[in-house]
């Protein structure tokens, strides 16, 4: 699936909050267009529940098989907060006291007069080895452990803690797209799209459709790391939408 | 993972569109909660590319460990629909011109004054064997075959799909949630909390955090299909809360 231009991503949100319907989770989408920010491409999304072994598995299902893996979810202070340990076992390592976090989170809550208390320091404890993500917004760090990145559920903190990180990425060619907007059905230019297309292999050519009161609506998205490309399957896309008797707009 | 009184159900997001960041996947949240309703819970998302592999891949991964699976995307009659041709092939099964669904097609467009294309008559096809599953929205049916059920992307499209299949499924037990709110951190009560969800294993207590101008905010959700270890639970966790001189409000 990857292509050897391609640096690619696996995320792995966990949180049953997301799988019981009662969060939407915000981390996905932030996380997609940021890592094509820095030319890597977010491949495949899996949202798993809070249990040890779905961590492992998924951890060790998909470390080998995408460039980075960045997980989402897990790594406060209470019972349901198992990530950095699960994450631990997946690579056969230990959960060690992690001092440098340990002595960020003493300073945060010295700061704030609240006491570093046992269910609190669970937060310093990362895999043996791991390198720290810096946490600017409540101090408990994330950790980085081979290619996989672990970062906090709440989606300020896992925006902060990805701003940290991303210097350490190594991206290729960042994604560029252009989206026409025309009134027509997919099923009226499905087979003239589907030319456009053969004729450009390095562009990836997206078709939604949506309905509104005054009828159908289609975004065509085009994207490709290929500028050139990409500028030449809009023209034709642009000027096909024209043949069909519409006006393409740009969105 | 499987509960033996537990019916699961996964789902497989296909769409280049959500993975780009471009779109917000809204058929998630949806099937939680849905499928939560006839007692099934949803256990594993995956979103992943409209890549043919990918979709073969995943199906086969998950079709034998869910009771159920749901994938969304990819059925309309644009080059890039994939899905039914992919799973037709994931089953080893011929893509076959379903006579119902193309006379259910041919109304459709015959009474928008619309004429039944070659791009059109695509969304015809399916597994050899499939069952459709009504669609009456914009009538191209989805379908079942074996436990996986395709349906369209276009969340308003993939509800009425869902509506038109729920009778199909056999549920479980309903989980029913409720929430505390309360004004503290999750360090403060994080002991206190494990200890309860020690004495109550038949419900699911999870801890989110947040922070608001007038300090942390938590929303403790207590889940469990079983209605009277939940209340005994709830009861104990506003105990506990009141404990730390804070009122507990129900959210």
């Amino acid at each position: 699936m990857t292509q050897p231009d391609t640096v690619t991503a696996c995320l792995i949100i966990i949180g049953n909050e997301i799988l019981s319907g009662r969060t939407q989770d915000a981390n996905a989408a932030f996380l997609a267009t940021a890592l094509n920010e820095v030319g890597v491409r977010l491949r495949e999304v899996r949202i798993i529940p809070d249990i040890e072994a779905a961590i492992i598995e998924t951890v060790n299902a998909v470390r080998p098989r995408f460039d980075y893996v960045f997980t989402t979810g897990g790594i406060g202070p209470t019972h349901d907060d198992i990530t950095a340990a699960s994450i631990a076992r997946a690579f056969g390592l230990d959960l060690v006291l992690d001092e440098e976090a340990r002595g960020r989170l003493d300073a945060a809550y010295r700061a704030r007069g609240l006491e570093l208390n046992e269910a609190r320091l669970r937060m310093a404890r990362v895999p043996r080895g791991a390198v720290l993500i810096d946490n600017p917004i409540s101090a408990a760090p994330g950790f980085q452990i081979g290619n996989v990145f672990v970062l906090a559920g709440v989606p300020s903190v896992a925006r902060a803690m990805f701003a940290s990180l991303r210097s350490r990425l190594a991206g290729a060619s960042p994604l560029v797209s252009r989206t026409i907007g025309c009134r027509l059905s997919e099923g009226q230019i499905a087979q003239a799209l589907s030319e456009i297309q053969d004729s450009a292999p390095a562009v990836e050519i997206g078709s939604y459709p949506s309905w509104t009161d005054q009828g159908p609506q289609l975004s065509l998205v085009l994207a490709s790391s290929d500028r050139g490309a990409l500028e030449r399957a809009f023209a034709e896309v642009a000027a096909m939408v024209r043949t069909f008797g519409n006006e393409p707009v740009e969105l």
